[in-house]
């Protein structure tokens, strides 16, 4: 066992929540680090998430995450760019840039940027699905509402109860790959 | 006169020959300094370029452009992301965000950061505008052929001469104060 305590450093209270169940089942505890982070411009969920870790600081066991839906037809929009994008047009404008597209797969990725006294260690979690038509479902957070997950039964994340999501997520897949790394 | 010579850090030829323009009017020479920039995610486009700025380490009197193109129905999107949003969605992708929309005001921001020996100093250009409902005009670059300056006369920056579009644009407001501070 690496270490039986890390913190998750966001200022998103969902992802304390999901990531936190998910640790658990490693005996991991989770500690929320509020955080507004500095995120750079870049395409790379990785990059984004490796630079905001480098700008912390204090010495503790401390993973970030990078998150974002990368629609096919869109060239990868929102991707990194997903939490300023559900702010300014939401899932109906999402839907709107969809509206009659056929070919509506997309992906949501994870990306951990962990760092302890030993390095820094990243972590990444995909999910293939595709967009609905409308939106669907009050569970969930962000783009949950319009993403239908491929290995689902066809409803979308929004229509999943926590621990069904959390079964398929990419955040379940990323937090699930650093809990088994940290339990080593 | 302060400087009679200045660099602009940026991957974008189209903003050099416009600065430069301006800037020539002041008796201002003005050098490509090509430079992939670090932005960061940021809804302020004045600590986005002053952040770059700061990247640069080389004793040069620089200028770094930030520029967006803010609608006022989306909230101010693309905004800081304009480069990204025009790259995923393109002006088509703005334009099917806007269908059957009539409050289609906007505006035109450009954001500049100065440094040399002694600070870094900030300048801003606006200009008001609306969005068309097509595209219009192969001249320029970015949203030009969708953006209507309200100053001009009905159509887009795309279909004006660079003089005429210089006459009026975000960019040149910005560089002619810059060029009218660098020479008192």
């Amino acid at each position: 066992m690496k270490k039986n305590e890390i913190y998750l450093g966001t200022s998103n209270q969902n992802k304390v929540k999901e990531a936190a169940a998910v640790l658990s089942l490693y005996g991991i505890k989770l500690i929320h680090y509020p955080l507004e982070r500095v995120e750079i411009q870049s395409d790379n969920l990785k990059e984004i998430a490796t630079f905001s870790l480098k700008n912390i600081q204090e010495n503790i066991p401390i993973v970030i995450e990078d998150a974002g839906l990368f629609i096919n037809k869109l060239k990868g929009f929102p991707g990194p760019y997903s939490s300023y994008v559900l702010e300014k047009l939401g899932n109906p404008g999402i839907l709107k840039l969809m509206e009659y597209e056929k070919e509506r797969s997309a992906q949501y990725i994870s990306e951990l940027a962990y760092r302890d006294e030993t390095g820094i260690y990243n972590f990444q979690g995909v999910v293939e699905g595709s967009l609905s038509t409308n939106i669907r479902g009050n569970n969930g957070f962000g783009y949950d509402p319009i993403f239908i997950p491929n290995e689902g039964d066809g409803r979308t994340f929004g229509e999943m109860s926590d621990i069904e999501k959390n079964n398929l997520s990419h955040r379940s897949r990323a937090f699930k790959t650093l809990g088994k790394w940290l339990t080593q």
